[in-house]
């Protein structure tokens, strides 16, 4: 298995940068007296197509080679990384095909059409989703990005930490969301290269709880039917980043959705920023696990923003 | 009519400076696209308090004599300037006292009592409001603390257009919010001090505008139960705030509840910080305005974050 060093990740800052945004570190006088630390959020909810996702997909789609490139490239994806993927094709000026489920919230489908991908719509099943996506591939010979099972895209992941930790390398822990694990693993090697004393802990709903799971055994244990509110958190780990994760990371820690829904509010409230679900299972868990930070100075990787404001969440109490 | 200058402004600045936070001032590719120019955003969501009205009180409450302090300070407000003056009074530890209406929010009255104030209870009319604030002040012998018909308040609240000039000099238009006009005033003092080139909208909701009205007629004209989303901008001119804008502020644009709701969604969806409504009036009026800064760089105020999640007005369309 070739596993991604930090050279890698530090090449693929280089290679992304002038791309990306660099986006904010925030800190809160409200949200550190809640959690008993002083924490730094690294702001991926401002980051382009808002979440890290467009870090790897931008890398990656970088990297292909001018004739590979020039056919294009597709995944399947409902959520963040179909967007990150048809704005980063924009970058080189080639086709992106995205496969959707038909089901897929309306404004995630307007975004990705915003950015000249070409949408096929299929149903709801991850079946349905490789079959679909094999038949676009079979008729156009487009690159397949997948949307952590990917070297490249995990070195572009790596990123959003390696920038948090030049801002604040006083950090004694940091706090990142898994699903497939591809921001976790980029993570965790920026981290550990950088300064192996900072405690890296993956943060998980408990619901869809296979990161946890196959960390404690040892063996990858995928999430079957997972039903949580981080809805970004869905996917299961591969063995590419099952690998990194088991290696460089400290813990898995599991929080509910009301957790989830808890720290959201926190967030939205305290620090006036939009945050999705998914990004606030970082935040949830320092709530859940105050002793091991308190006092101390950790960085919470908020992944992204794209919450549906025709849906939201909170109700009164 | 004693009326604010600049160096009023520069002097409340060095005054408070310790106190606030010297907002950011954000941009967006995505808004500057809708827009057709460039919009720097002064954020005045992320103040203490979520608001611009922090400023404002808290130079009133610095500015007064040790005898006076003692005794406390007094207002009657269900929003913004009733917890930026409950949190400015602890800078110098003494009694607020706040009369809120019984149909105040929740969430208003939780963060006026976090502060430390005491508050006192009253019918929600305005009648009852400063009959109530009344008897308190004759019990306590406590300042009243005017939201806008108030030098010192004027003065605090001109210091967030004077911070965004200096970060951006060269802007050619400000868009500010308008209600009893202590933000339009003090900014317009400010703006026109450094550079009478740059013109100063204030932005008014059509269902409430008196100020709209008073500057076409050159008189004061109050609003007559006034209905808008913008619950920030219902209160009407004083003579101080409406001699300050009839001489300094170039244009009162009005926009409707349509205007201000899309604006508002626009700036979440785009830019993920959460703004209230009222804040979202001087956006609007751009959107609704692009010719007036059509290729042009122009500054908005985005002047307060007390949204109120557990009600948001966002539906699908």
């Amino acid at each position: 298995m070739n596993i991604p060093k930090y050279q890698n990740i530090q090449e693929a800052h280089d290679r992304i940068r002038m791309h990306i945004h660099r986006t904010p570190v925030l800190s809160s006088t409200g949200v550190n007296a809640i959690a008993g630390s002083t924490l730094y959020f690294k702001c991926e909810n401002f980051q382009k197509t808002e979440a890290f996702k467009y870090r790897g997909a931008t890398n990656a789609v970088i990297l292909l080679t001018e004739s590979v490139a020039s056919r294009g490239v597709a995944t399947h994806s409902s959520g963040n990384h179909a967007a990150a993927l048809a704005r980063a094709s924009q970058i080189r000026n080639i086709p992106c095909f995205i496969v959707m489920p038909r089901t897929a919230p309306k404004n995630k489908i307007t975004a990705v059409r915003s950015y000249g991908a070409i949408i096929t719509f299929c149903e709801p099943t991850l079946d349905d989703r490789e079959k679909t996506l094999e038949k676009i591939i079979n008729l156009t010979d487009a690159t397949f990005i997948h949307p952590y099972d990917n070297f490249n895209v995990i070195c572009g992941q790596g990123t959003a930490a390696k920038e948090l930790l030049e801002d604040h390398p006083d950090i004694e822990a940091l706090f990142v969301p898994v699903g497939g694990g591809g921001i976790l693993s980029g993570s965790a090697i920026s981290i550990k290269a950088l300064n192996h004393h900072i405690k890296v802990y993956g943060c998980e709903p408990d619901n869809a709880d296979d990161a946890y799971q196959s960390f404690k055994k040892g063996r990858i244990i995928p999430s079957v039917n997972p039903v949580t509110i981080a809805d970004g958190l869905l996917t299961s780990l591969s063995e590419l980043t099952f690998e990194i994760i088991r290696n460089h990371v400290d813990e898995i820690l599991t929080v509910s959705d009301d957790d989830i829904l808890s720290a959201m509010k926190i967030i939205w409230e305290r620090m006036k920023i939009i945050i999705e679900p998914s990004a606030a299972v970082g935040i949830a868990a320092v709530m859940k696990n105050p002793h091991l930070v308190h006092g101390k100075k950790a960085g919470v990787i908020l992944t992204g923003g794209n919450a549906d404001l025709s849906n939201l969440p909170f109700a009164e109490k």
